[in-house]
């Protein structure tokens, strides 16, 4: 068994939870939680440890595995204090917003050489994975085009928006991080954004943006285009096309059920989408765990790993300058 | 250019007039109705001679094909008396609503060894035949099952209904034709059927039925589902399904354009289906035409043969047997 | 908490067992098989008492469920028995291979009213169950067909064939009773059925067909299909079709992924279909247990009934005739 | 009947000619090619009377349309003498591959307040228009997001490429206008372009692209996202996808026939999309001839005007600029 001590008790925290507990190879130990009642609570429904401080989980020679899923601010933090502490770690997307702080980590821990794992959940969805898997194969020959749609059923609170780092950083990340994942041996080189904001007015308050598609480009000239929209009235609009020199793959959606409706006025009308990041997402977030308990115990490099986290945020700081100059950016990392 | 001659311009017969007019092989020199007023002005309308009798068709010895497209009744004395007259013959289906007229036409017209192409218009269509060659190149490997469903968008007026025979002669002869089709070397054995009326209460008074499903099982053990309903909401459903120890091929509907609508409550919803069968089998009246042109000029077998009409009337009178007997009728032909 | 005695601990018994573990609402107190080995193995693995006879959980007080997942012989007696000691039941399908057994049976046990939940998972399933909602919202209007294709992967090995029953009762018996689920307030009133042998000679020898096809009729006329095969290529083919006066539903396939591949010759090719019922109906079995737990603190009836077990096998008993008699049956129940 | 005059015969000016001459409203009596050989065959075959110079049709009073389908550098001229001569003008895009001369023209025919269509012929396609009319209808709400995928199945000869004014002139012209199409009382604001050669070399001799995406944003916010491909494995790949606040509209690609494949390892494998413009917009061609028959009885706007031919070479010119740049331009009329 691998022992665990689970850093972050909101949403995302509690659904990783639940999976570690139900996991066959992990034992989740400590949880913590800067709500003291939250984190009570939730230990006596895992039947864990709570916590006062990660110290104590640092500090446990016991402890594998810190799994990082606090709020983004306290990421770099744990990170470098885990890795000094020689533990394993998973860390939630993003990194951190500033770029800066990533660099410096990035620096201060390669010293320790610590086994991280980034939470970009979507390389591990089957069907995301499957046509990489069959694009690897070379069913559809050279890669030229990567279009991904990506779409959030609703938008989060506005006071969340607030802090999220805008919708380059807290929603697009996945999808340059995508980008990355299908380009492999190729780099993303530049990138144009456009943002807008058309039905939810809000956003211009905050100076976000409801509305945002990108062109990137590759070394080897692959065409990456991405398009995200902060609300989608069909539940949670999420595909992926490969346009190759032989062929074309698409990751589509998936559907609450696969039942069909005809009437006198239509045919073939399906279920809306699944709704949720959860509920889409939740053969990803099992497999993440199944590839961290695998990565655990192996000499290799992480399926999602720091580098790409930092790289992902340095295209996402591109996003925003290539909006505001209004022209291309090109990218270094 | 072959030289047709046109027999009765009912609705089906004017889309023939209308097809081999256009068709690059074909000179429509005459036309004929029993109706004066209309054949006059179909043949002002298609610069035909409107000739009083087909007589007129069958002592021109520029006639090469006489098209029969006149009611039920009229097919076989016209096929006897063209056969007689060395024409080239195309008729419409059913060639008769009485097994013994046919098989005494049969006979009787032997010896004049006519070329005749029966109207199985579905054997033609695209969709239906694509299956057929993907099936004969062994994509499926051995056949199992043939399932065929077949419903008109609205029942014809009731007068139409009390002289057309009945589901199983006037619409579910398509069906039994196609379940030969697809047999090939093999041949149906028995049928079973049944039939109901549910909605519709017209059908009871006339003796005849709104709902029939029959299973047909071949001499080699395949087994054939058909299923027919005189109305359907959503259009013309008209699918056919092969299954085989090594997969499956099915031939599906059309639908007016392909178009998709998302909202709130649904996804992926479609327009009707093409709702009329000579909007739904366009493609297939003009192949048929094709192969009328070919077949013409060939010594070869019809792709449908007065064969093939009689015996899928054969299969339709045991179908009406089995349901006032209810039990598996074997079939000779 | 539920306190349940899994009886049988077999692929579906140890399914079961699994499924109850990680339900909320279940303790699995007791597990017994009459395999000592392998009984004790899971015990151990599930963390229960293994048992050395049912008995031990009939005199249990706190055991409130007893979940016979024996093989299909056992069932009868392990249902009286848990009856007699006012235990909640489920029990698998079928209740048994003899229609005279099943009805002593429902005698005997009268006098308990025992709440019995019966094992057909399919009436569960989100998709086959969410049809007979949109139908009963009036959706489609009036019912007048009901079309079910059922095709297993691949058989089962030929010692289960040998003492399952033959295809009607241990592979039919499913739609059997699907298609009295969606019926509701009508009944079934008469069957035909059909059955040969194409691929798979093996099973001409036990008596038992690859292939079977059926037409029954409800008391209000409804058309309905079933269509069986023992192996599909291309997965575990599960669909159904309600077809009403005013539309159609469908519940269809479920697929790996929701993937697509197109090349120089095809388009739109999809993965293969989930290929083992316990991928297939996942979720059907959880939303059984789920109901399970809400049966057994409600006053009400179950959802699939021991008298449902009973109809089913009086059809299927009537399939068996029918193929002999190769007519149409009338039924009683 | 509309007498025309069909100037340039080369493979879409025949194919205007068959349309032509079967449509029920239009009587072709003059064809011109500078190709006499080609001319006099043509003229033949249509039945229609060969002329030396345009100068011809232009004089004859009789003439009521002057169809131009020659090459495009002789657009803006034939246009022009055929305003003069008060001709209805339909002519083939792109108007001519130089803004300048295509503004001069549009000064210089002004006073004869010209009635002309502009062969933008998707804008006439079922598919495409009828998720215009939906969206019109408010289906889907608020508009969002245009995004159009339009990938010919092979680039066309070098010597075309050479001259067609490159991929954004030549091929995206359309698209450019399909946006303008949707966009209705808004308008194109901006444009970002990129493009690049991935696998076929040829089109970095002659500084032409086989690949090419831009992001064009509208007055309102619209994001509008084209992608090009210059060639397309699997056919001729034509999609649209308006994504509102409500809803989404998809207008997908066309079929050989609607049939599906199932085997071993895949499943609802389709057959490839129609591979050639002719085939996949016979339908468009056909009802942009009706719409010139409505078009020039009536006192009103064309579907497709002059102006915006001007507008789509306009927004053309300004993705040719932003390539260069390298930034987004915006955009004046």
């Amino acid at each position: 068994m691998i022992n665990v001590a689970l850093l972050g008790l909101g949403r995302i925290g509690l659904m990783h939870g639940e999976n570690l507990i139900s996991h066959k190879n992990f034992n989740l130990k400590y949880t913590f939680d800067i709500n003291k009642n939250l984190a009570d609570k939730i230990a006596k429904k895992f039947n864990t440890i709570s916590i006062k401080t990660p110290k104590v989980a640092f500090e446990d020679k016991d402890i594998d595995v810190v799994f990082i899923a606090s709020s983004t601010p306290t990421h770099i933090d744990l990170i470098s204090e885990a890795a000094k502490h020689k533990k394993i770690i998973f860390c939630e997307k993003p990194l951190d917003l500033d770029i800066k702080r990533v660099n410096n980590c990035s620096k201060k821990i390669k010293k320790f050489n610590p086994k991280i794992q980034l939470g970009f959940n979507r390389r591990y969805d089957p069907g995301h994975s499957s046509i990489k898997k069959d694009f690897d194969k070379g069913v559809i020959g050279k890669l030229e085009k990567i279009i991904i749609t990506s779409r959030d059923p609703a938008p989060p609170p506005v006071n969340y928006l607030k802090v999220s780092g805008g919708i380059f950083k807290d929603m697009m990340i996945h999808d340059f991080d995508l980008i990355r994942f299908y380009l492999k041996n190729d780099e993303v080189d530049s990138i144009y954004s456009s943002a807008s904001n058309i039905s939810d007015k809000r956003f211009d308050k905050i100076k976000d943006f409801e509305l945002a598609s990108c062109i990137l480009t590759s070394k080897k000239g692959v065409q990456c285009i991405i398009t995200n929209s902060r609300h989608c009235s069909f539940g949670y609009d999420q595909r992926v096309e490969l346009f190759g020199s032989n062929g074309m793959l698409i990751s589509g959606n998936k559907k609450e059920n696969e039942t069909e409706t005809f009437t006198k006025s239509f045919t073939s009308r399906k279920k809306p989408l699944l709704n949720f990041f959860i509920d889409r997402y939740v053969d990803a977030y099992r497999i993440q765990l199944d590839e961290l308990a695998s990565y655990s115990k192996q000499k290799r490099e992480p399926i999602s790993s720091f580098e790409d986290g930092r790289r992902a945020l340095i295209i996402a700081d591109a996003a925003k300058t290539s909006l505001r100059l209004k022209k291309k950016i090109n990218i270094k990392f």
